[in-house]
């Protein structure tokens, strides 16, 4: 090993100390790594900053031995990367939204989260048509030069994944656990074939197991890593919702296959087009809607990366505050210390109760809000 | 017969005259019986009137002896009625629309124009559960009070006529033919029932045999009478895309119901929801839709007949002019005397080809523009 790779290992492995502290968010972290000029700098002044919370500031001072020792031969593993918001692999699409993770952890070859993704969502219990029409648009999209992306779940995730596979083409996995922890557990050899033509992505440490609490989480990677996302069937409680509700919110198309009205898994989707998602019935109407999208967001692209390149440092670029429109500024100012409830909320910022718990969901991801006790809202 | 009674036979004899003339539009009868004071008049004073086309002024002034007796059957026979425009029997709904037919023939109870009706409309080679949401949905719709409206054709048609009847409630049927002819001829025995409980309605008289031209001026008629249209399977070709543009160019509701993607009879309707139509999956949504969009047009025909009541006289308000958008102007300028093509009226005109076709469709139904041969159009 070279001084250089054990200085990066170095600043991994710090990076992954702020990463594990409890109660950092993403937005503290990336504060704290910009102010410090490095995650190991940031590591080593722990002690002496008094901006981090006292829980946080011991497990990064006094690190669990044996999770250090675990962290180091993940990274030390070929195909293991730690990417933070600041590098310049970080993806762009995923930068642009809210709540952007801190720092992504990767199996497999970044340079595919670099490719033109359209992600493939939907019910895990899916019908036999659903899961025909899954295969088929995820062949369509990979013939067509995009990486299709999922959430490596049983029913249309799997089925995305796998045609896209077949087709020849990479596709990428968004986990709400670790890259090591594959679930569900029958998936592991599709993972298996991820990591060799794809990624697996997570913003979660190696070794973390899945709980409910992480897959919207894990849900606005997905969107946010993507131009649009079709869903193909979801139930009207699906968490395919969530996803085609942050994918709106992050200005990325939605798409939707309508059914019948007599199916259950055809409701969710009904849903989303009445709520203005795009119907479609072929692959090429998506691609159609994303040419000129893919379009626009490179011009984008090309425009940040001047700035970018235009700015004195990277780290202030990364520190630029969300952009908050009037609504937000409302729910902010209705927040309190103290947890509120959602209709005190809704009558101190005369917001529409639906507008609210989206905006809610948002900021919670970004670490400003979290939910309380009986449905309460409290400033993190 | 009293003389109340001959004299009524008489001016709708007089109006069959002139409905039958050749060459005289809607717009130029209305014009014509306001100016004589009644159909009658307007027929005395044909020959003297230099406003009436010659052909025209020939069929009325010497009228077939058997087409006028076979008429005056018609007319002496139970149910059978002729409203015209300017009759307070003429429904209010239809007298709104652009190109409104100057007089209806009914054959059943009148009474039934004057319920909230909700047209159901779709496929005449509609699938086995095309044909059951057809059935429930009338069946609801019926059950709740409203007048199912619809074309008497095979397939959804049909099948919406008779759950409605078999619900115990009222459904009208418009025809393109006179209410005499009965088309599909299988369908002799439906129409029977829908006479006795419902109507038959047409603006053609009677004897007139279906031409492909009448389909589409009677599904004007079909929107125009309902507050809104349900289209419930239909293909990309289907006549009852034609109805759903025109109800929505009336400013009626337009609800469809989505289906699979591999389904040629819901590519129609998929077509109609990215267009705007509302996806529905049940009959209360159409229900909850429409109740609003009532409330609205009972206030509006409340407000027309205030102003109805105020004007000095009934004919001087059916002879307003409808109101045109600048569209229309600019459409209407762009026109000629010698037939024109779409592109040339697109280019004069400055409008989408899209928006010019539908436009000239009102114009043609309104008799203001005839469409010449290869495809280009003349004033009338």
């Amino acid at each position: 090993m070279t001084t250089a790779d054990s200085a990066a290992v170095d600043e991994a492995v710090a990076w992954l100390a702020l990463l594990r502290a409890p109660g950092l968010g993403a937005a503290a972290i990336r504060a704290l790594v910009a102010r410090h000029g490095s995650a190991r700098a940031a590591v080593a002044q722990a002690r002496r900053d008094p901006t981090i919370p006292s829980a946080a500031r011991d497990a990064v001072c006094s690190p669990d031995g044996e999770t250090q020792a675990s962290d180091r031969r993940w990274l030390d593993q070929p195909g293991h990367h730690l990417i933070p918001f600041a590098s310049e692999d970080y993806p762009a699409l995923l930068r642009d939204i809210p709540g952007a993770p801190a720092a992504l952890f990767v199996a497999g070859d970044p340079i595919h989260l670099w490719s033109a993704q359209i992600a493939i969502v939907g019910s895990r219990n899916a019908t036999a048509g659903g899961l025909a029409n899954a295969r088929a648009f995820a062949k369509a999209f990979a013939q067509s030069g995009n990486v299709v992306t999922s959430g490596l779940a049983e029913g249309i995730d799997g089925a995305a994944h796998a045609a896209a596979l077949d087709a020849g083409a990479a596709t990428i996995a968004v986990l709400g656990t670790g890259t090591d922890v594959i679930y569900p557990r029958q998936h592991a050899e599709l993972a298996a074939r991820i990591r060799a033509n794809g990624a697996l992505v997570s913003e979660f440490p190696p070794g973390t197991a899945g709980k409910p609490e992480h897959f919207p989480r894990r849900n606005r990677i997905l969107s946010g890593l993507s131009l649009g996302t079709l869903v193909i069937e979801a139930g009207l409680n699906s968490g395919s919702l969530i996803t085609a509700r942050l994918a709106a919110e992050q200005g990325r198309e939605v798409f939707a296959l309508p059914g019948s009205i007599h199916s259950p898994l055809a409701r969710g989707c009904h849903k989303l087009i009445r709520d203005g998602a795009m119907l479609v019935e072929t692959a090429d109407e998506v691609l159609d809607q994303l040419r000129g999208i893919g379009a626009r967001l490179a011009d984008h692209l090309r425009g940040r990366l001047g700035d970018h390149a235009a700015a004195t440092g990277r780290q202030s670029a990364a520190l630029e505050p969300p952009k908050r429109d009037p609504e937000y500024t409302r729910l902010l100012a209705a927040l309190d210390r103290a947890p509120v409830s959602l209709d005190e909320l809704a009558e101190r910022s005369r917001l529409p109760i639906a507008a609210l718990s989206s905006m809610l969901l948002a900021l919670e991801l970004e670490g400003v809000v979290s939910a309380a006790s009986g449905g309460r809202y409290v400033l993190a």
